[in-house]
């Protein structure tokens, strides 16, 4: 027998909207995805396209709503401003936002910056600070937090907060890349190739200048060293090589706990393992979501 | 009085055709530009292409005519086979491939590979050997050439050879991210701005992570420190510096010459002379590769 539900949360983002309805003891007993991301709102509100998806089980207004991600941005239901670096889970929940709905009660995590007092740069995310909280209730408190993707995000934990993050735009260029450079032309008929995926991730571990590396693409096509199926799968390695060969630099041989899913995660723990990093652990990210979510609302006294 | 005319000679490349007449004396008595880059040749052979444009002065078939550039390639009129590093001008003049025509005497000189024995891997010019054999005429024997592209190349030169060389796709990655990514879509009414390119040329020679750099183009402009007309030359400068603080790391503080002309070349002297170079002189693309190729042709006895 379960307890009755409690929470309803979601991760919402520019593409995607993940919901989770909880019990009385935290645990997930239904979860939900819908194309209702910013970007994919059509007309509606966002009060409109959260009520669309409470239906069947999730069809409880009466239960309060916990939101992460770009939902709390310039252009979401409303900004919830940045937490700083250094944060933990309670200068989250310290810092729920508040939307304006007639009929919920609603809540949005705020994002994360962090400063870099070096060169005075400023990097942002929203949403992945609610999974490494997720992460945290599972004991992570020390070490990395890598959560790969179109922006990757390199975090860095100790003590139970993160004290300072980057992002990379390594997926991002790898798909403009394919796509708009002379080095897409070259690709055809793609097809993973692990042997020319590490000779990518060799390359950029050795070599920091990755726009001069992203040249071979092109040269070891002209040369016929590298089959044209195959390119697509040794830009991928000289991309994820550069980003972890600048983390490396940057935080050292940490712990790694890697968040995400499917084959790009594959990916980073073949090029992590590359670059040395040998106490490496995988998270799916529906888990760190709503497990993030369900300690944020526990601490922020939403239920 | 003049000499009478002696050769035909052409930077031939994907996108331009820059076509110098000579006198007995070396000296360049007319010029043309013409649109039958490799791209815009539509169905006319190379013969028929290079017709096309010998009219007026150039009507002069009886000439011997030299050309470089990526006319030489394999999707060229006839592939000239590299020249390998280290290689000077009588490599180039010794290489001389020989394309099907009917009516005149053509040849093409061949492009330079330059093998990295540390990562296995090659990197190809067309036409810029040609225009540092140019620079050479001019007494450069020793020191760095740069030539700023799309695709731009950094020569070592020693004792009057090419030893090495590196391509970084720098201009490829300014245009694709200006077009095609997140970063281009908060741009809005460029203009030049010294103040936010120097920001981006200073951080870049501070920090090799380029892919994370880039980054802060969205956060400078999510925070309202760089106003979206000069995200354009903040990206540039991240680029520029990136490239020229590869370049540094790689060659060290070195003499350097710079070929190409208009904005572009403004913008790296100013990103040299904040990365230390002192001593850097600028040298006009079309005068580079009519010295190289008149040079050529008399090294390689077309006359």
């Amino acid at each position: 027998m379960t307890s009755s539900p409690a929470l309803l949360a979601a991760d919402w983002g520019t593409t995607n909207f993940r919901l989770f309805l909880y019990d009385a003891d935290g645990k997930v007993v239904a979860r939900h995805t819908a194309h209702i991301g910013l970007k994919n709102l059509g007309g509606q509100s966002f009060e409109q396209a959260l009520q669309s998806v409470m239906t069947g089980p999730f069809a409880r207004p009466d239960l309060p709503v916990l939101l992460s991600g770009m939902v709390g941005s310039r252009q979401g239901w409303i900004e919830a401003p940045y937490a700083q670096c250094p944060a933990g889970p309670d200068a989250f929940s310290q810092g729920f936002a508040t939307p304006p709905s007639e009929k919920l009660k609603v809540r949005i995590v705020p994002g994360l910056s962090s400063q870099n007092p070096a060169t005075g740069i400023t990097d942002v995310m929203r949403g992945e600070e609610t999974q490494i909280v997720g992460l945290m209730t599972q004991g992570l408190n020390d070490g990395i937090v890598i959560l790969p993707g179109t922006h990757s995000k390199w975090a860095r934990i100790e003590n139970g907060k993160v004290t300072s993050f980057l992002s990379y735009m390594t997926g991002e260029m790898f798909q403009m890349l394919k796509v708009h450079s002379i080095l897409g032309v070259l690709m055809a008929d793609t097809a993973d190739d692990e042997k020319s995926f590490l000779l990518g991730v060799d390359r950029a571990l050795e070599d920091t200048s990755i726009l001069s590396l992203l040249f071979s693409v092109r040269t070891e096509a002209l040369f016929g060293r590298i089959a044209p199926a195959h390119l697509s799968s040794y830009l991928s390695g000289l991309l994820i090589g550069a980003e972890i060969g600048a983390g490396k630099a940057r935080n050292g041989l940490q712990s790694v706990g890697i968040i995400g899913d499917g084959a790009l995660i594959n990916l980073y723990q073949r090029a992590l393992s590359r670059a040395g990093f040998t106490d490496v652990t995988r998270h799916n990210g529906d888990d760190a979501s709503s497990a993030g979510l369900w300690e944020l609302a526990q601490q922020g006294h939403l239920l």
